[in-house]
């Protein structure tokens, strides 16, 4: 399993920019003829990619029951392609092995993390409501800057309302990025509120009334500790 | 009181969607004649098994006073019947038995209620926006599919402004739903905040700064109470 | 001082309420004549009443320039008139009197707070904001309704777009309201993220990693007096 | 380093001024001829003193590359001019040393941080999309009014949708303002949070459950070192 896991982990994530940089050729180009049809092929790859390295870490997993529960979003990155490159995520985890110093590394990494995640939601989001709006008569979204904007405008919840998916599908993807949208926000004032509070307890002068330390339970064990060791020779009154 | 509010458990979560069913059944199909007869004789039926369960209970209570000060959303429910979905809450509370491990729990019970609690507010307002909207002059929320979107749109506090309500009976339903999105904004960031914190303070590795755990605590009590055990025989001055 | 505040308590509050009925009044209804100048008058009335409480308690005040750095609020709320109406915030302190337990008494406080500043802000932006647009050509928000309603568009920060100030006035006033919508997502979320916070810590089962309470330290310190008691005899080794 | 660090205080945060009073001056009036090669001249004068600054800086700092990569912000700053005018949130350190009174000094220093930056993000803004947008066919931001309510209305996420870039020049503006807008919002929240969270733990009265101080901790130290001080003589029983 963990074998097949690193033979595969740069395979997937090449399969991952292959699947984005095709879209992206797809949509942005709205190519015909031979090159919709190479587009198509270097997608359909990505897709057999990942549908062969879910079927054999699926088959090598014990138990499998509980592997296949703990591993729907795998599944749905087979099922829906859209998710696909989320899984360059994973190329990111690469960063965190280099620093480890407590909150402070859950805070950046989370950063990384978030806006990583909310770049290629927007990136994706524009590619997929430029493709589903560009046909539908009526629709505003027609270009593939005005996407992006677009896109930009919904995460942030700002919402001008000068562009606007006008078909089902179209806006579906919106309902799916506005959610995003929401997780971002989320994200980042959780990372902020985290990051106060820390420094809030730290920064205090007189700390009588902050929460007890770790170190200072240590140094009271090994005060007691020191006071058995004492006792152990209570013969000897002057030590 | 328990016998009854086991006895009508199912009972209510049954009429909740007996409820849902009739409402979206009249206001999406814009029913007339017959079936609308028979629409608003199933949404009577569930009225009147919230309303006697209400009174009921009411009557079981024991002191009255404060069991009618402790369940005015009791009341609303029977009074307003746009609430009477939210009973259907109550159902996944069978889910949390299932799972107990401390902060952990709680956001993932978080995370549940608060999204069917979202989706649940987003068809309600749909329904009853397009119901009050449809017939008046000058309306732009005309169809199901775009109510829903609008109210999408409005919980996540984008506002296009592609659609919105222009009459009295609309905006009141636009303010609850608004007041729903700010909610549910602040219970995603809370939810993740809150974890966000656990794990800042569960990763770190010199730990010394963090808070004492109980568990060092009880190490500590452990440590005195085998002095104090040694004290008990001090005359052996050699254990 | 302490009795002139006493004294002032409700005619202040009393205060508040005439400048908000008059200033409805004055806008809602477009008066004119005596009416117009009534209203006027009762509002210069409400003015001459926090000067004046104003200017009695700035010269009761010891030291007088650290009081006047500390109100500096009140000044505003004397210079500004829209600010008068938060006075009736200090109303609703009658009710915190009521009940006293910990966290969850400052949470429904701030939530009290909170949504009843919501609503007077609210009121009071739909005013002026209707008072400055009014008579401006092109302007959109005409009725009071749609002001209401533009107001809880804005603070909730969905932004539709149906209505917007168009004149300098008015544009201030929901710069005001957006900030001040703002704060109030904020204080819903940090009021939530406070709740949920608490709730994680305490429903743990294996709490051997949580923050050690202070009970438990107090339990230690008994411990050790214990100890100590005991060793204040040392001589009889079978206590 | 620290004398060249004194030295440049004050002329870097005057070039800051001077940045913004000739990009301000020469965006509003839309100058032209000789005032337009004068404010030119000011914006490249500035430039200079931080680009030789940056230049001196990086000669004295031992060792070299570590100084790059922790001042790559001071690097931005030279390359993009419109970060310049936040060296002005520098002059606002001065306020800090004046209070030192842990989580309350920290909360309101982010307090003037983040509304210093917003208001400099909100002025800069506006300049910088006015610049790009006014010459556009089809623009609807064409005064300096405008351009601040748009920026407001973006900043606060509102997003009404009356005034909205329609250039990429404009639009990168506008994106990077949403970003701004999401980081204030979420400052707001999180330094509400922080003492939210604080509150609560102190206004507790049965402050069992409540986290250990550190003062408790000490209180229990000195106890202990008293036990202590009294086994140094177990030999006198009665002490």
């Amino acid at each position: 399993m963990e074998r097949w896991e690193r033979l595969t982990y740069w395979p997937l994530i090449i399969a991952s920019v292959v699947f984005i940089a095709a879209y992206s050729w797809q949509v942005i180009f709205d190519t015909e003829g031979l090159r919709f049809t190479l587009a198509r092929l270097a997608m359909l790859l990505t897709w057999l990619v990942f549908a062969v390295d879910y079927v054999v870490r699926l088959g090598l997993a014990r138990p499998r029951g509980r592997w296949f529960r703990r591993h729907i979003f795998d599944l749905l990155v087979v099922v829906l392609p859209a998710l696909r490159p989320l899984r360059l995520l994973k190329a990111i985890t690469v960063i965190h092995a280099l620093q480890r110093t407590a909150g402070a590394a859950l805070r950046s990494r989370l950063a990384i993390y978030g806006s990583g995640a909310a770049l290629i939601l927007i990136w994706i989001s524009a590619l997929a409501v430029l493709d589903v709006e560009r046909p539908a008569p009526g629709a505003n979204i027609t270009t593939f800057g005005d996407a992006v904007w677009w896109a930009f405008v919904t995460i942030t919840t700002v919402g001008y309302g000068d562009f606007y998916p006008v078909t089902a599908g179209g806006r579906i993807v919106a309902v799916l990025l506005m959610c995003g949208g929401v997780a971002v926000v989320g994200v980042v004032t959780a990372t902020l509120a985290s990051w106060v509070i820390e420094k809030a307890a730290a920064h205090s002068e007189n700390d009588s009334a902050e929460p007890a330390t770790r170190g200072q339970v240590r140094d009271l064990s090994a005060q007691i500790e020191e006071l058995a060791g004492r006792l152990g020779g209570p013969a000897d009154p002057k030590p």
